[in-house]
């Protein structure tokens, strides 16, 4: 048996995805540079792939630039806005991605100002507006957050960085397709996407832009994509995410309704049986799919272990971190203690999930938490 | 009909690679962070793929950094070296794709020294010679043409470099699973591989060095592949090109006697058939699989055009340039006039062509030419 509720990490490609690569990699291999009539066919399908990656973000598919990914994404937008502004004052919340954090500090030269959140994992929107005030060129904000859901104010974030000149970057790989974005209205200037947390490939993602006049390359070589990202396209990749993108774009109601009831079903029988649980970010708009739980006295990755043992796959705290110790800094910017932050485990959904993984999951859960309790000495 | 003599610009995917990308993207999903099972089994996976890839080119696979690909790779390799050296002094071949050029011209500040070809194709080796004794940080030389197949003489160029000290890197995007590379033994710092253009996937290739000291990341964040690029490997991606390369490891003599006797038979018939028909670097060592022909007096955009009309595709240079009206910077340096630049046509080939492919082509080729000739003003 496998249950795997750690759709944050990555998905499970969607069948039509499957075909969508496959065919892209048979007839419709070639390259979009190619003067030739298997070229022009890579170059349409290319061009159609972006605007169905567009489409389901609500934005202008000429803004959209094809990367390898979130991570490279979210690096693109930095070292572009770094490559336009001296020495840029730059802010960012709390509860960025290690591809945000690390770009933002490397290149603001101890100028980064990290934005508290409050207790239900909202960014601290006064604190911004303070420091809007002071003088910000650049403020990252992520749309929501993988590892407990909480998804940010965004269009209100927009608004104020907007209304003080502030470029706004957000970090949307975990809400797109989870969310509804609408790009175009937002009053975001860069967006970052990912395909495989929402059933698309892993190596494909893009960063949307209002203004490619804010963007300057990061990888030189044959001028693809208008010159702001070269390297031969990846066409399967991008047959790929848009195939994704229109599978949720077709059905973006019920595959988030669908998301809700599992995610839901799941903490119901949680947090019945297991006494001293508590979902962190309760109190905030959370994504459909994501369930954060802190169990008392418990050491998270003692169920993470456990649960892994008996085919239940899921997660303390992002993947990208599951290699360092230290407890998540998203969940301490909440204000949770560290003993809090390392009784936390992550448990994301995906629609491929059967009502039997959250309930199966679910006692579980409570199986191992009780043995845990039981047979642990706690601190 | 269709014939694919375009193989340098990318290569249509061998079965066993898109049976490897499908197994990935169902039974072997899973981000290689991940601390369960399905992580465990991806990262093991991912193990694998960077043992073959290394594998082929005789390397070490602890020097393999995967990447999107060729473009990606060139631009690591050198960023990192510009991050170790003070406005370092580079030289790279009149040869190179631009994504070579393009970020060894933007980092190097104006002290790009870029080095002369003989009538042959090859690089003037005294001329490297001169430059060394000057003192040069960083020499690139590509491994072989995409334009004319012209193989270097990496070997030699690698003693030379290492006798003064210099780095040395080699895009071997065309010349790998063409030419045995045996890495550990090159003497050579950092060599840029690429997927397409031997049947695997669009989207990953890999910088190769033989001390991992050299490199520093230029994509930030969760820290994968030991920090050097950071962003959810790609999985599919990376077993997708190793099945390109143990496919091409399995039966590599056969593989390219079989694209010599393709490129060969192909270039006996056309040179018999079409007056004034010439190779481009006849008398050096090339790829197996290309044939770079000038056809005196024709405009090979013209030769190009009306093949693809018949369902042959080739090209006239690089598929990165090809939406650059301006004659090849190789056969320039070659010693080719412009005009003799602007005759050149090139065919490539690949495993995957018939005999029935050279032959269609080739008078196909001849047909074209005597038909331009017979019709057009000769400028």
């Amino acid at each position: 048996m496998e249950v795997y509720l750690d759709n944050n990490a990555t998905t499970q490609p969607l069948p039509e995805v499957l075909d969508a690569v496959a065919k892209a990699m048979t007839d419709g291999y070639g390259n979009p540079s190619s003067s030739h009539a298997k070229g022009a066919r890579a170059k349409a399908a290319l061009f159609g792939s972006k605007t169905s990656v567009a489409g389901l973000a609500g934005g202008n598919p000429g803004g959209l630039v094809l990367t390898s990914g979130g991570t490279e994404a979210n690096n693109l937008g930095f070292s572009s806005l770094f490559r336009r502004l001296q020495s840029p004052r730059v802010a960012v919340s709390a509860a960025e991605h290690p591809s945000v954090l690390r770009p933002a500090a490397s290149a603001s030269g101890g100028r980064l100002t990290v934005l508290p959140l409050r207790r239900d994992g909202i960014v601290d929107l006064d604190a911004l507006s303070e420091r809007l005030e002071e003088g910000l060129d650049i403020v990252s904000v992520q749309w929501a957050s993988g590892e407990t859901g909480v998804v940010q104010p965004i269009r209100e974030i927009a608004r104020l960085c907007r209304a003080k000149g502030a470029v706004f970057h957000s970090d949307a790989a975990q809400a797109f397709g989870r969310v509804p974005l609408g790009l175009d209205d937002s009053g975001i200037d860069l967006v970052t996407l990912s395909a495989h947390k929402m059933h698309g490939p892993l190596g494909i993602g893009a960063l949307w832009t209002r203004n490619v006049g804010l963007l300057s390359p990061a990888i030189l070589g044959g001028g693809q994509q208008d010159g702001l990202r070269s390297g031969t396209e990846n066409v399967p990749g991008a047959a790929g995410f848009a195939a994704a993108c229109s599978a949720r774009a077709s059905r973006f109601g019920n595959d988030v309704a669908r998301m809700t009831e599992l995610r839901d079903r799941f903490e119901r029988v949680v947090l019945a049986a297991v006494p001293d649980s508590k979902v962190n970010g309760a109190s905030a708009e959370r994504l459909c799919n994501t369930s954060s739980i802190r169990f008392k006295g418990v050491d998270g990755q003692a169920v993470v272990a456990n649960l892994d043992r008996a085919g239940i796959m899921c997660s303390q705290t992002s993947a990208c971190s599951s290699g360092r110790p230290e407890p998540s800094p998203t969940l301490l910017a909440m204000g949770l203690s560290e003993a809090e932050a390392w009784a936390t485990v992550r448990f994301s959904f995906s629609v491929m999930n059967a009502d039997q993984d959250a309930d199966t999951a679910a006692m579980a859960v409570a199986e191992v938490v009780e043995k845990l309790r039981r047979f642990m000495v706690l601190p």
